[in-house]
């Protein structure tokens, strides 16, 4: 299934995409897409619904992040070899783990704002893993049962801020509008092996990143399984889960980075694509 | 007001300490103490409720997170002189934040529990600030205006995973159970400056910190006017402001560390009283 919240910020409905590519609404089955909903309970319930029976929706209504109520997002560092190369860092001997602040989470189409006093930021096509069910302590055979769906991400960074400024990563990760979500969450079973998935970005049209999730130094399993040794992961939990070579940081002879203007598409294998209008920083929002 | 919530895990109600540090329920006017309830207008409201007229909690209920709803948890590093020099760190230049893992919450004198592989479980007494209004590009001036009330929090924190596994210090932070705030969130009014308030910590009754919030390197209004510089805060979101010297890590001749069946009692002053037993991991929490 390619699950999916659609509507106007804040007042999002659940919905599906059917086989032919058409949003359905849900709303006559469930209140939201939230932690319940995307639990194996819930997805089991989902599945017996004919799409066929749901509400088509007319027009092209902009998409939310498609799980309601997430309480963590984090995100995996430096887990491509080649990206570590082109931000000079070893490749981690154990995963790299950072949050982003929950307040980034947008739409996968909603406008990117670059931070006041920015001259860095840059972008990141990142597979993106949805928690379904706690876990605490599970080994790397059991982690994907955990795992309810997959995504697209733009995991947004200020390298200034993330480099320079003292302290966590945490600094460069966070900044409103740094985390477009979707568009879908697409379920394991429909994704299957979640390391053969295409990947790439273009800024502009111009093809920035290309890579293949077959190549990260630590895969999904491994990475769900190591980050629940360090905390508990709940139904809804994001994590995202590293980029490939291309970043802004990275690009020859001299990085470079976006600008109000710019627009960035991105999309990964069966999981659908992106489309972010970056803007300057407003007080009221990149619309404003 | 010393606003509070009592009761068992996930069933919290909301109540106030009274004049003479009598617990009283405040069910009959508010739901929970979520971000509306602490909003300037949810305060100026509760502020209104002559206490004597609520009525009395009998016995000593548990004291859960003073406030729910809670979407990100902050952290200060380094922000005592003294205890930089303890870590063997430098002063920051700037303020240092990290974020400890939103499931990491706990009531006040809820069990800590020592992570799985952990010989360096750490204590940390804090002052949380918790924000009652929105709160982007705030100057220091106006910082304190989005601040709701203040709490008291143990920083617990497992050093080697926080230093030494590769990565931010979030490995570190936000393991489950890492995180007791309160008794109470105290309001702004009430607490008056934020940086005159003697803050103490007690490990089987032997004192190992002992500081005041005078001697922090950036003040409250300074870090909530930096963070907002690098996220939206919204209202409930906690920042932790940093510890005083005496962490466990920087004990001479040499560090030693928590284990199971110790016991935790820290404060500050006009904030109250924590205590926790410390006990093994279990997976079915720190009291199975």
């Amino acid at each position: 299934m390619k699950l999916l919240r659609y509507g106007p910020v804040g007042q999002e409905k659940p919905g599906l995409l059917d086989a032919n590519g058409r949003i359905r609404d849900l709303s006559g089955h469930i209140g939201d897409l939230g932690p319940a909903e995307i639990s194996r309970e819930g997805l089991a319930r989902l599945a017996t619904i004919d799409s066929e029976t749901l509400p088509l929706v007319e027009g092209n209504p902009r998409y939310g992040v498609p799980v309601a109520g997430s309480r963590k997002f984090l995100a995996i560092g430096l887990n491509f070899a080649d990206h570590a190369a082109e931000s000079n860092m070893p490749i981690p001997a154990e995963p790299i783990f950072f949050t982003k602040a929950i307040t980034c989470l947008q739409g996968p189409n909603d406008p990117v704002m670059i931070p006041r006093g920015s001259e860095k930021t840059d972008w990141e096509v990142e597979l993106g893993v949805i928690i379904g069910t706690r876990a605490s302590y599970v080994t790397e055979a059991e982690a994907l049962d955990h795992v309810a769906g997959y995504c697209t991400i733009n995991d947004l960074s200020e390298r200034d801020f993330q480099l320079n400024r003292g302290g966590t990563w945490d600094k460069g990760k966070g900044c409103d509008t740094f985390g477009p979500v979707g568009p879908w969450m697409v379920t394991g079973d429909e994704v299957g092996d979640p390391q053969k998935l295409g990947m790439w970005l273009e800024v502009n049209g111009k093809r920035v990143q290309n890579g293949n999730t077959a190549t990260m130094v630590f895969g999904v399993a491994k990475l769900v399984s190591y980050v629940s040794e360090f905390m508990t992961l709940e139904p809804g939990d994001i994590i995202s889960t590293g980029t490939p070579p291309g970043v802004g940081m990275g690009q020859k002879p001299e990085p470079w980075y976006l600008k109000a203007g710019d627009v960035v598409t991105l999309g990964i294998e069966k999981l659908g694509e992106q489309r972010q209008q970056v803007a300057a920083y407003s007080p009221n929002g990149p619309a404003a």
